[in-house]
């Protein structure tokens, strides 16, 4: 059984096929977030911290920190993000950047094992990207992505992600420590684009035993009553073999559709967590649900 | 391509691997229900004529019948309910007993190609139930049981429904004609049985090349907020390759759960019926959704 195994000082999140669906907050962004950025830049970090809190207390298992901002100092940005959320939560985090050095800032400050994100297929962001995650003893995203871009076959795509997994190796990384994030497009522009990220899921899991993640919300572009088929993509990589995603957890309808995954996978022992999280009207999460599903009872 | 095609007189649905999720509402059937129970033994059917209407407008493709009455007749009231509702309804019927005899007159009054349901793996049910599906031209739904009981191993369930679809082919019965229910246990019970159906029915679907169906309300019996169990079960079973249900269209979770799935299969055609279902508000059925969707969007 394939665990991958992130920490904090103080937490250890395990991604595996026989544990519960780990849900990576993806808010702590400035990428299309115009304000956030413009404060980040200015060195005012409080929204970050809000959105780390918020994320937290919806259920979130670990976070993305992600600080790319055009004309900013990346590195020094994303390693005082770090710093600050790591002060005010105690969830792994994952490191997210596509500059190195950014990278190895945030790396050098981080307390715990983190989850890099990301390397794709191309020689150089392998040849660099691997031996920071081996340096830190680190785990990481695999994109499934190389220099020729994203290929519309799926076949080429789990091909990309074997490549990543070997080099890793060749890195003394062990397949337990690269998730692999299938790349999923988005179903109003490519009808196959379920079926695709259903079938190289499951190829990961059976062949190369990997975890898996994705950027969830990309497959609802465009469409109407996104959170909808975005909870329900979910629930479906779910039962292909899908262990983890970066997405947001402030959304009830995308959360109950994976707790009620979790109790389907056998992943939520006894149904415990379904079960709490139903029960209590209070509770952050499936309570929505619940209370619908209260006055219906009711009204029978 | 396994296509299974039923008809009432001017209508025709098609269950198969590239086409929508056929729902077959499962509201008229007496079972557990004291009240309709004694209408129909009564011979007072407006119960059964709402609840086939309703459940069309509602966006069921098909309807079970079922009179299952202790004491009653049921042949006759089975044939009168498949009559009435005929009457008012134009999708194809699932005709619903455990009683040789009901399933036949049942045959014997219904215009179209019926589904009957059902065939167990049982000799005695197998040798009287295929000459009648052969000898009116339906479609059968195979329960995979045999003498011996529900196997809990999915392996001996998958092993009965083989057994069926052969015995089906000696009677004539093409395997395109035999919708194989894979007998979904409640998760509450029995953790594994999300993933046993899963794999069963992807076994189905890949080694016999069957549709296939199941009763899906029992997968969330003793749970909370049931609707979003059941809604998420048939978007995973979906994703394994399920491609029809006996269960309630009313509930907006769980037939907003089968319309999104059938935008991630890529089987709902360029998103139009989830796109039409989330823009216009007075639509039956996806509207709920959209509406609350619109409110978070009209809050931020």
């Amino acid at each position: 059984m394939t665990h991958t195994i992130l920490s904090s000082p103080t937490k250890e999140v395990v991604i595996g096929f026989d544990r519960p669906f780990v849900m990576i907050g993806e808010r702590i962004n400035p990428t299309g977030r115009k304000l956030l950025a413009e404060e980040m830049k200015n060195g005012d970090f409080s929204r970050v911290e809000a959105d780390a809190i918020a994320q937290v207390e919806a259920g979130a298992q670990m976070l993305d920190v992600n600080a790319g901002i055009p004309l900013a100092d990346e590195p020094a940005l994303l390693a005082r993000a770090i710093q600050l959320v790591q002060g005010i939560t105690d969830v792994p985090l994952s490191i997210d950047s596509s500059i190195i050095d950014a990278l190895e800032r945030g790396l050098s400050v981080y307390k715990g094992k983190a989850l890099v994100n990301s390397v794709t297929g191309e020689d150089e962001s392998l040849d660099r990207v691997l031996p920071l995650v081996k340096k830190y003893g680190a785990a990481v995203v695999a994109i499934s992505n190389d220099e020729t871009g994203i290929s519309m076959d799926p076949n080429v795509r789990f091909a990309v992600a074997k490549k990543i997994v070997e080099r890793a190796a060749d890195h003394g990384i062990h397949y337990s420590d690269v998730v692999v994030d299938p790349l999923v497009m988005p179903i109003g522009a490519l009808g196959q684009a379920g079926q695709q990220a259903f079938t190289l899921i499951r190829r990961l899991r059976e062949e190369l035993k990997v975890n898996t993640t994705c950027g969830a919300s990309n497959v609802s572009f465009g469409l109407p009553n996104r959170n909808q088929v975005t909870g329900t993509f979910l629930s479906m990589a779910m039962a292909s073999g899908m262990t983890s995603a970066i997405m947001s957890p402030l959304h009830p309808e995308v959360k109950a559709a994976i707790m009620a995954a979790d109790v389907l996978t056998g992943n939520d022992q006894d149904c415990a967590a379904w079960i709490k999280a139903n029960r209590d009207p209070n509770a952050p999460t499936g309570g929505r649900g619940d209370r619908e599903g209260r006055r219906r009872r009711s009204a029978q």
